[in-house]
């Protein structure tokens, strides 16, 4: 059973009394998995101790909290804009912190009503999107931050930022003024951005080691913009620890990390291969696409852990509602039975907006007036759970009791522990990601890199193939 | 064969000669599905001059178009903010046409850098979003025009959302105050919204009769708050109507709509169901989304034409270049064979970033400096459609010369059309969303409606029944 403050997984509807005995699951069938799965906990608490899966680790590591808290105290006076630079892993948390954790138009806000500066995540490499950042800092290089992250330096997407504001830094302010103005995250030890480091003086911070990216947020890649703006990452560590010892038991039952992979689990085996997380909130939407990385990235793989071929992959799809309800749910309910729906649930909004009464309301809006935004957002999740339900689509929730720092460090270290114990279940490496370097080699041999003749020979073979005779 | 300045779709790589005999297309096969839709497409051709698919003819509706700028030329002057209270096609279509067409920061500019109001989409009833929105108007209620968009004007969401500005507005500005800040585009002849207009006196403009909503961009419902903003809505409605004009020939592989229809559909058949659309551009990434609506309630049914039962329905999903790289690329590549890739590419992107050369650089990176930002992200998009390729996923790309609203009309009118034969190819009806109405009821049963009382039985019981019994 949770604490009273924390995280609660309600999955009664994806049994076969809500679904159906075509689409459900039935209790017998949960028992028997959970004895597969007591094995992988096991196997994963004994490797932890041999000091594998180190981003479970990650919220006990004082020292590193303390050096991101003092660099962020350093940073923060005369900070009016904080950009990072850092795609991928390096992007994605700490996109979702900032919604979670900040109000939505938090950029717009003006300094007094917000807790730090402005936040810009580039992760990407468009040229009028970052044409027009460049625009809006203007004349505010001096009161900028950029937090350039990359572990190795050499990602060519954040590269290409840096180098860019690199040298615009380096014209309009010298190189002191340069220097000033970055925070690099990175290998602590080797790879181009230390080398940067250490030639040009720029303060860092450490992306700690063993830790692959997507599992990174609660490190100094993520923890550093978001307590910038102001965000208690305290809270957040004791949040990710709280759950990291939940997902430790081996009583499966209890441990929601193991609940929901050994749910997702068996609905992939069974056919249900779109795992659809849908959050009624709009602060825990890019918590959604945090998730779609992690859930995609470890677990689309081609082999399995022995080498051996086995194509396996479930594909995350984030939805937000009640917004999704008129774009998604026709298809979710009357389409083919390929999907599991993961609703999150918030139980108390931190503020509400009361609909109120007034004379002339018509009478078919009348059943609105006195309620509130938040009681009818949450109708809403209920509703579409229900209407999905009678449709045999199997739904979970996850319930916030409110959304904060404590909750949101649980939700991470949830998922970040079922993606590991779903990986063993789909007998593969969770933490690899080898087919995404064959278009990094494509796109060197494009861009004229060294080493890469080859790559750009077979590239220009392809891309005159492709022009132009099949078109319309 | 395009006109130089259009879109061209490429599809040399669907071809078995790009990705392998087991999941390519043979160009016989290409040939054989032509047949069967050019009888399609003459049948939709007849259909339009009985009065059906009048998507299609709204580049055509010049009363309309003349409507709108007056509505546009009465409210620019003194506006600051424009809110949209809407949601689904009364939203989506809004969105898409400002990321596209406006810089993504443009909220944030000066108003002397911005055409037109900063503007704001509110498509949820969120109640932390909504607050938030509230505050950040703050004194502003007299310079901000509010755009209550619904058909009907009973969708719980923007009636909420409406009742709630309405309260506010009388408060604060009085009764004239209240009709001087709204304009209400709702049906023209009847309903609740219609009702409110006529006794507050609202000014109104008319959703297009025959129109459903994920099709209804190109009217008053997309075209206001587009205007508004200084987007040129002649020329997107100038690229809606020559696109519409090259969908309407039944020589089927000179006419885009029906070569997409053809492509998609066979991968359907061939158990592709999910449809990924990845736009390498971020001012494109909204029109994503907005496909997704339009593919996933139009093509997401269980009953054919003839009310048979047939449960069909691709999942649209949308992805962005090169950010989704670093995400989703490991799952795309080796995981399940279930996807069909839609690139959208940019020849010529309206600004581009240098990178610079500078001393210091790392030997590493020295292959980005005197490239550009632009450049980069389209080597990216060729090496990952390559390397997709090479795992054999067949990969389509939708080439915009440039991005202006001539280019994007003719986005949107090409997906509507390619919707509508989509869904004759697979014999159902893409205009009707039967089952979103079951989470209607039971939202007004959960929230007291009248008229709702059995359903409001009906969700109780489900409520308590799903409540803690199976948590974690």
């Amino acid at each position: 059973m949770a604490t009273p403050a924390g995280l609660r997984i309600e999955y009664g509807n994806v049994l076969t009394g809500a679904v159906g005995k075509t689409h459900g699951l039935t209790a017998a069938e949960l028992k028997r998995g959970q004895a597969e799965l007591k094995e992988h906990v096991r196997q994963v608490e004994r490797e932890r101790k041999q000091g594998q899966h180190r981003y479970r680790d990650l919220p006990d590591d004082k020292a590193m909290l303390r050096a991101v808290k003092a660099a962020i105290k350093r940073r923060q006076p005369g900070c009016e804009n904080l950009v990072v630079l850092g795609i991928g892993g390096s992007a994605l948390g700490n996109i979702a912190l900032q919604t979670a954790l900040n109000p939505p138009l938090y950029n717009l806000m003006s300094r007094r009503d917000r807790k730090g500066p402005r936040l810009f995540v580039m992760d990407n490499v468009d040229p009028v999107q970052f044409g027009n950042l460049l625009d809006v800092l203007g004349g505010e290089l001096k009161k900028t931050v950029f937090n350039v992250i990359s572990k190795s330096g050499e990602t060519a997407e954040t590269a290409s930022e840096f180098l860019i504001v690199r040298d615009l830094l380096a014209r309009k302010l010298g190189s002191k003024g340069l220097a000033r103005q970055i925070l690099v995250t990175t290998d602590p030890e080797a790879g181009t951005a230390r080398s940067m480091v250490e030639a040009e003086g720029y303060e860092s911070l450490p992306v700690p080691p063993g830790v692959g990216g997507r599992f990174s947020v609660l490190s100094a890649v993520g923890l550093f913009s978001a307590g910038m703006c102001g965000i208690n990452i305290s809270q957040l560590m004791a949040g990710a620890a709280e759950m990291s010892a939940r997902c430790a038991t081996s009583v499966v039952r209890r441990n929601p990390a193991a609940v929901l992979a050994q749910i997702l689990y068996a609905y992939y085996v069974r056919g249900k291969r779109m795992h659809v997380m849908f959050p009624y909130s709009y602060q825990l939407k890019d918590l959604a696409d945090w998730y779609r990385q992690l859930w995609a990235e470890s677990l689309g793989k081609c082999l399995d852990r022995d080498g051996q071929p086995s194509v396996v992959g479930p594909t995350p799809i984030n939805a937000l509602g009640a917004t999704d309800q008129h774009s998604q749910v026709q298809l979710y309910r009357e389409g083919p039975r390929d999907k599991v729906f993961i609703f999150l649930q918030v139980d108390k909004f931190d503020r509400d907006v009361k609909i109120a009464r007034r004379k002339g309301t018509p009478d078919t809006l009348r059943y609105l007036e006195g309620a509130s935004l938040g009681k009818l957002l949450n109708a809403e999740k209920v509703a579409t759970e229900y209407a999905l339900t009678r449709s045999e689509a199997p739904c979970l929730t996850i319930r916030f009791p409110r959304i904060n720092a404590h909750t949101v460090g649980q939700f991470i270290m949830l998922w970040e522990a079922a993606t590991t114990l779903c990986g063993y279940l789909l007998n593969l490496n969770p933490y690899d990601q080898p087919a995404v370097q064959m278009g990094k080699d494509f796109t060197y041999g494009l861009m004229g890199k060294t080493g890469y003749e080859k790559q750009a020979r077979q590239i220009a073979r392809f891309a005159s193939a492709a022009a132009g005779r099949y078109s319309v």
